[in-house]
């Protein structure tokens, strides 16, 4: 059985941490990172298994150790800079250990992607052209159109506009990124096992427009593309009061919610709780979750970082790879 | 003691039925409406108890009755109206009764105001130059700033801006407004007995702006009103990213928060169920609440709605009145 992929994230962070915890919770999984900066996680957190570094990805890792895998190009003297603390280096590291995973992937020789929390300053300082995971999962992948999906155990909410200012983000809800949103949900959701994901859309405006009172893009943008997804067999309805539907799929009348805006999603998923929250990049050739926080800085080198989030999303990696068979 | 009124709202919705059953649950309320139309409700949640209508506020209720004071000017016929439709009788007995209540208050019979759902329609079939409860009981008030409050057990959120387009909304997020609206949360929520009130205000982009990245109103308008309100006294703090500030406050850091738009704010107070979503009008010169729901004509004399909003709205406006002693 293919592993699934763990990126360690930026190497200052809460990621090599969150990592090894993680691994040596689940089996089926490899991490991608700095063998020596792992180790130094695995003596922070109190862990005392064995760490069994791969020379390739068709090793088989010996039961009851973290499996390891250094990708060719990691930065000399990673262990020598402080936690806690923007540097180019680990920028640099971050970004070798996701594009050598995404690589590994594309031949064959992962089930999934699942990355730790990287820096988007130290990505910057080390000469990265991309703010995030996403956009250079994008570019690595070709380019597809991608959405930002946020799940937890009771709602999964997919975005239509993500990191831009409010009212840029009103002139982004347009027909054809709200249907395309649908379709790329839709097939996503699929693999999942959903056979027809029941998707509700949110309105923009109170009320949903209130019948153009309150605005027109429901009327002239967010509708015309729910009636194209239904045509084409999707099982698209709404737009909804953005105040309720969220709430109507919490209670199982949906099974996900296509969001508007970042916060229109973001307040939902994160309402109770940041512990079990994946984010998953839908429109990938691969499956590719994360978890739901950040690099955490200000607790790094502690032990005392929650894998939970990271778990989760290792847990719905391998649920949407089909490859579930893992304990 | 003065009396709590609660006004039945529109005859044809579920206002009476819920009147009533809340009367038959709590102590030291009077119903504000028609005689006929709320013995029906009672016929038709199958409740025995006896009414008492009474002649004026002054009058103490018999224990153990549904104490009813009709005012003057009420239309006759309401209960030969299908229930479940709109009419003009029903808006104009609906905003009757309203009146009657503000003024019987502002004369010293009432200790607050608690409001029975109204259909906007009917209101407006009826002649009313209100689109709802807020305006019309700002105007019978004077025309005082006010705000509008949710709050269940968990969340108190207050709206800085309210039923406009979202694209409206970015336009009246200002200092000034912000401002007012600190100012009247702060004001509200000592008079709930809080010392000083921990108001969190949410930002209005992604990561309220990312220090600027994502939009310029957190600096140019929101951060400027929480410095001007801590310079009076306020403990304001903010703006915070909108995707997390919920959550926080839920937790308990703080006693509310200013939410910049509608549904900012609504979706976390409605996420987890409506039955305890509580409105409450800020800046009214008496307190008036209102459950968080509308008429659901759709289910109006069947005698199943739920009470519990309008009974967790009635004992928030006696801990707001200070009139707590009823049961």
């Amino acid at each position: 059985m293919k592993p699934v992929l763990l990126t360690m994230g930026d190497a200052a962070g809460i990621g090599p941490e969150i990592c090894v915890k993680a691994a040596c919770a689940r089996e089926g999984g490899v991490l991608v990172g700095d063998a020596a900066v792992l180790r130094r996680a695995l003596h922070q957190c109190g862990l005392q298994r064995p760490m069994a570094v791969l020379d390739t990805l068709d090793e088989p890792a010996p039961p009851g150790a973290v499996a390891v895998w250094q990708p060719p190009g990691l930065p000399d003297g990673l262990l020598e800079l402080p936690q806690g603390q923007v540097s180019a280096a680990c920028g640099a590291a971050a970004a070798c250990c996701i594009e050598a995973a995404v690589s590994a992937i594309q031949q064959g020789q992962g089930a999934a992607l699942v990355t730790a929390p990287i820096h988007k300053e130290a990505l910057h300082l080390a000469g990265s052209p991309f703010p995030g995971h996403t956009e250079m999962l994008q570019a690595l992948s070709g380019g597809a159109p991608v959405r930002m999906m946020l799940a937890n155990t009771e709602l999964r909410v997919v975005l239509v506009t993500v990191h831009v200012a409010l009212r840029e983000a009103i002139d982004l809800v347009r027909r054809e990124r709200v249907l395309q949103t649908l379709q790329i949900a839709d097939a996503s959701l699929r693999r999942l096992g959903l056979m027809s994901p029941r998707l509700a859309v949110a309105g923009l405006n109170p009320h949903a427009g209130e019948g153009g009172l309150f605005g027109r893009e429901e009327i002239e943008q967010i509708a015309p593309a729910v009636l194209e997804a239904r045509q084409q067999g999707i099982d698209a309805s709404g737009p909804f009061a953005p105040d309720t539907v969220f709430m109507r799929a919490r209670q199982g009348a949906f099974d996900a919610v296509i969001a508007m805006t970042h916060d229109q999603g973001l307040i939902p998923v994160k309402y109770l709780g940041l512990d079990e929250g994946v984010n998953v990049t839908l429109g990938l050739p691969f499956v590719r979750t994360s978890p739901d926080h950040g690099t955490a800085f200000d607790i790094a080198g502690q032990g005392r970082a929650s894998e939970a989030s990271l778990l989760a999303a290792w847990r719905m990696a391998q649920d949407f790879s089909g490859n579930s068979a893992a304990s």
